[in-house]
């Protein structure tokens, strides 16, 4: 017999996440089962449960930042030991053959990852993989990363998905003492991202189009804060950053953004995925060698290696913690717009719903 | 009495180019009057001549691929002698103490650099700079460059625009042996940009809207061909490229070149210096981490080592000698359609006509 675990589904785009039970495999000579024990929301989660991106399957089981002990191991298994306290963030499978699994860039897999939710797998016991938002997973060890030791299990949950989203493209491009990093959008990703470039040592400026948020990006240790409404405070800090991360959740016009970079500069699309609403201007690109990329969460050892960075620097993300029952409101809150934490589930919850 | 030169001037945005007389500035002390030789025609040209990119004077003289002998040189000038064969690219002017203006990258700087023609510049002795379509300019000596012994006048032209403007992206992308390029158009400035990418090592493709053009591009070095209207083409071709520098002329749709690239590759408008025609999608730029940026022609220093580079390598830009009676025949060619080769004007014929 299959065994199931009891999880929190969206049945349709618009009905609220309810509890139901859910087949999860059995574990394979390579899997480690995980009882979970936080799971966080990411804006993502809201995205494909109400199909915003199309090609959601239902029931859908979303949840991507994942934490939990592992409960059992498969025979071949070596990174893992059974009451560990470990990860599993946006992906849990890869072809792991492609130059870009090669390279450990699992995340830009040429064939395609295996999502952690909503995803085709073949092994998988449901026609689409169901997340986090559950009692318990089985993932193969590869994709399973270890929680740095005395850090804090429910406040390691966003670094899987946002964390690693923030860390990728800093690193990427070079941030580090010096460097003037732009975080466009200020909600639980530009939060973390803020922390996560101060800790490079960056100099760092949140653009938010929200006069209200300036007083908590400060707090959260931003340098600095642009409202972007406001095309005066734009102008005047027209060519002072290197690098804009754009958190916006939806489509949006960069070209008011784009003033901001200095020569060689990139603004990086990490939460918009899908048509921006404006064409790019030639003249602006090639008048100051800008360049508008994106970048989307990161490998398996860059997500290893900054929850090993958050341990080193004792930097803790903001959550909320909610039961289960807290979820459909956390949803409405976010749909709303993005506070500057993140939510996280404790999924002990589940058993007493 | 101010000097003055025989120029081809356009009177206004319709009407074809016609000879008048226009003043230049006395040489001071930091000048080189050069006696122009050659002047190529860059598609830029008729972009500025028919107001293309709004804001052209009148009279406007183009032209800012400038071969010719120093005439004269100031008190203070020791880069160039009388007699030497010279260039003057597409500045003559800037303003030399910002961080670009101080890296060798006039071409960016902060203040806008000065250009050839259609430019304010505080020297001038008319409104706006006016270029070398003419017997003769004063220009400054950091903004002249030596043309090496031994290069055909007429074919070093070109390089001063379309040569540095496709040889500055490469560099900075660092294209060398091993690189997979692609060459987004072949007209004048696709050819050049095919001939310098393989000299530097790459394996070079060009994509062209027409078939028609496909033999020329392999006879100008070009190792593979994609016809861009084949979307079975561009399928099979999938990932394939570092690189894709454009040289698409006008607005386009940049969202079927962006397959091409691999992970990491970059897409460089070269040529459309206006918006495109579509948003971006940020789901194509994140899941491949491409990048969509841009390059504007090169600094001084570069421009020099783009001669150098060709000279050393034997590298000769195809060029149409024309008189300056066929200055308006080579722009209804231009404007049906860029031709692989780039049209200098003999400026000897100025003295005949």
């Amino acid at each position: 017999m299959t065994p199931t675990t009891t999880a929190w589904a969206a049945t349709d785009a618009t009905s609220p996440l309810a509890p139901i039970e859910i087949p999860r495999r059995d574990v394979g000579a390579q899997d480690v089962r995980i009882d979970i024990t936080y799971c966080g929301i990411c804006h993502s989660d809201l995205h494909t449960v109400r199909g915003d991106w199309k090609g959601t399957a239902y029931p859908c089981v979303p949840g991507h930042e994942i934490v939990g002990r592992v409960a059992e191991i498969g025979s071949d298994v070596t990174r893992h030991s059974v009451g560990d306290l470990v990860g599993v963030g946006c992906m849990i499978d890869s072809c792991g053959e492609c130059a870009e699994c090669r390279d450990g860039l699992q995340n830009y897999c040429r064939k395609g990852s295996t999502m952690t939710y909503n995803s085709r797998d073949a092994h998988s016991t449901a026609p689409r993989t169901l997340g986090g938002y559950s009692g318990s997973i089985v993932v193969t060890e590869g994709f399973v990363v270890a929680i740095p030791e005395g850090m804090d299990a429910a406040a390691a949950a966003p670094i899987l998905c946002a964390g690693i989203t923030m860390y990728s493209p800093l690193r990427h491009h070079g941030v580090g003492p010096g460097s003037k990093v732009g975080v466009a959008g200020f909600g639980g990703l530009g939060s973390v991202g803020v922390k996560l470039a101060k800790a490079l040592g960056a100099e760092v400026t949140v653009i938010t189009r929200s006069d209200g948020k300036a007083d908590d990006a400060i707090k959260a240790g931003a340098d600095h804060v642009l409202v972007s409404t406001k095309r005066v405070e734009l102008a005047r800090a027209a060519r002072s950053l290197d690098l804009v991360l754009s958190t916006v959740p939806s489509r949006h016009d960069l070209m008011p953004y784009l003033g901001l970079l200095k020569r060689d500069g990139a603004y990086v699309v990490l939460g918009a995925l899908e048509p921006l609403t404006e064409p790019v201007h030639g003249g602006l690109l090639a008048g100051n060698r800008i360049s508008v990329t994106g970048s989307m969460i990161g490998g398996i050892p860059e997500t290893q290696e900054v929850l090993d960075f958050c341990a080193e620097h004792g930097l803790s993300v903001d959550v909320q913690v909610i039961g289960v029952d807290g979820i459909n409101d956390a949803y409405d809150r976010l749909a709303a717009g993005d506070p500057d934490f993140r939510y996280v589930i404790d999924m002990s919850t589940l058993r007493s719903v």
